[in-house]
């Protein structure tokens, strides 16, 4: 078999949920959009949701209706993007709380689903998506009569503590909710680090719960495992892959493992990146092909069926330092090829 | 709605393999592992199929399993990782035709599927997959008493038609397989462009099918349309998305669209990258979120519903340049969450 394999521990992910609970001061949500962080929504969720989360976050209304289906009616459904143009059946249908981020959605909502709860976000800074200050000013009134659920922000800078755009985007958050009696919420993982100030009334981890940067002290949530389909020995001076862009300095022996680019192990991580044989790492060499890579296993003194991308010594958040990126884009980059398997699914 | 559009042309697929058909000199098969370079396997591979493609290559036997299980019995369906252990149910059941890379392959498939078809692949200097001259030297007797089906072999650097390596790889596959009467395949799409006497019997295109470079004159294969969820206005000094990392140094109008690296668009994909009001580009700024991107329309004089982040404009090649890589791993990274339209799909 020449399918490479994913295992997601989703007790490591109850277990990281329950850390993240523990630190916030009230409530705690799960982010579960991009298919749960790439690692799937259907398993993720409902271990989520078994083990006590009752409100999620997702990116679209799309994905909410999924959502709705594989949770039931019971847990409260935030969308991001809000109330957008045609959503409105599915926001209706399947019960989702659109984050209104304009006046446009704000009018949208109000016309044709009057009764249906909603959420306000709030631009606090990151000019990404909510209402700005001015607009919230001109409208405020209008949707507090519409009763919203919640009023929410995002950080920009959250990851690191000591930026000084942390204190500035809570200042603009407790200005433009002063005096508001409804639930509030600013912080994502990395929020919920910055301590209890940035709590309110409710959390909303994503990437800590998947077990990365900036979460810390918490459990790694997948391992990859590759097969290798064949060895051989290559003598000094012959290359290895597209572009020839490798050469052998010495007498080595390349394995060629089954996987590449196209399962979402980026084209441009480096030889820094080593596939494990037990406690030996053995360098990635030459070009990442599209479902091939070669590794010089050259250390080992066995011929090994398979090698770890993934384990306890290279971690998702090293691996994705390798390619130039963070956790979060290894995890929802990894490709539909995978054999998944899941650990710890609930009964 | 907030999910984004990728549309694919199938008469586009259809006619870029007609092309590159038109230059080969004898059969032309079809690439279309890691499911169809990600456009799809079931539409790709059906409206190849449709137009003539009777030979086609996948990655692993699941994909040949699958790929069978879409065209039926007649065409045949090439393993590029050969018989894999574990593999020899898929070959038989679904009638695969595996590669043989090694002496252990050659072993397994004659031990346990000694009537069933197969093919060799040879290495030539990649170094990647195939036997060594060597290996083969040793087991070509025994192999060709077998009566394998193909002979082939991989280039390293056809995408660079000056590079030496091309010729000897071309003599090192011609000393390999001289005076065996079997049908010889060497070119993928760069061998194809390199001349005749790449060609062989068989050529193997991929990335030309699907519009991409080294493939010239080919015809575009997908487009990408990204709605708009909101639109401010900012002034200068203000920053944009996570960290910070850009800041106006003017009075600008930004839209925030509805996709971001978990949709496959690299992280790193830098600000050369626009997205497309019908003809004007507006240029990406801050940093691209999982599932989010901040746009600089100050340009337009409308507010758009969606903008075009592949186009006529900007090719499939010309991001991923923009993001460090190829066209090949930019389609293969194509998100799940994307509404897929396929045009002109068969009758």
């Amino acid at each position: 078999m020449a399918t490479a394999t994913v295992t997601i521990d989703l007790n490591a992910i109850r277990q990281n949920w329950q850390k993240l609970r523990t630190i916030s001061s009230k409530d705690t949500a799960a982010v579960v959009k991009a298919n749960a962080y790439g690692l799937g929504v259907k398993q993720v969720a409902k271990a989520l949701y078994d083990e006590g989360a009752k409100i999620f976050f997702v990116a679209t209304a799309e994905e909410g209706a999924e959502l709705r289906f594989i949770l039931g009616k019971i847990p409260e459904i935030y969308i991001f993007s809000g109330h957008m143009i045609d959503d409105t059946e599915l926001i209706k249908n399947h019960n989702l709380i659109p984050l209104i981020n304009s006046i446009d959605q704000l009018s949208r909502h109000s016309e044709l689903l009057k009764e249906k709860k909603f959420g306000v976000q709030l631009d606090t800074g990151m000019n990404r998506l909510g209402m700005e200050p001015m607009e919230w000013e001109a409208v405020k009134e209008r949707a507090l009569s519409l009763n919203p659920v919640l009023i929410m922000s995002h950080l920009a800078c959250a990851d690191d503590p000591k930026h000084k755009m942390n204190v500035t985007q809570l200042n603009t958050f407790r200005n433009l909710t002063n005096k508001i009696n409804i639930k509030k919420s600013l912080a994502a993982t990395g929020g919920i680090l910055l301590g209890p100030e940035y709590h309110f009334d409710l959390t909303r981890p994503g990437i800590g719960i998947y077990g990365c940067s900036p979460m810390k002290d918490c459990l790694p949530v997948i391992k990859i495992d590759i097969p290798v389909i064949q060895i051989r020995d290559i003598r000094s001076g012959e290359t290895v892959g597209y572009g020839n862009t490798w050469t052998s300095t010495a007498k080595k022996r390349i394995a060629t493992i089954s996987a590449g680019y196209a399962d979402g192990i980026f084209r441009v991580t480096g030889q820094k990146t080593k596939l494990y044989f037990e406690e030996i790492g053995c360098p990635i060499v030459g070009r990442i092909s599209m479902d091939l890579i070669g590794v010089d296993i050259t250390d080992l003194n066995v011929e090994p069926d398979k090698l770890e991308l993934i384990n306890s010594q290279q971690t998702v958040d090293k691996i994705a330092k390798c390619a130039g990126t963070i956790g979060y884009e290894f995890l929802t980059s990894l490709g539909h090829r995978y054999n998944r398997y899941y650990k710890g699914v609930s009964k």
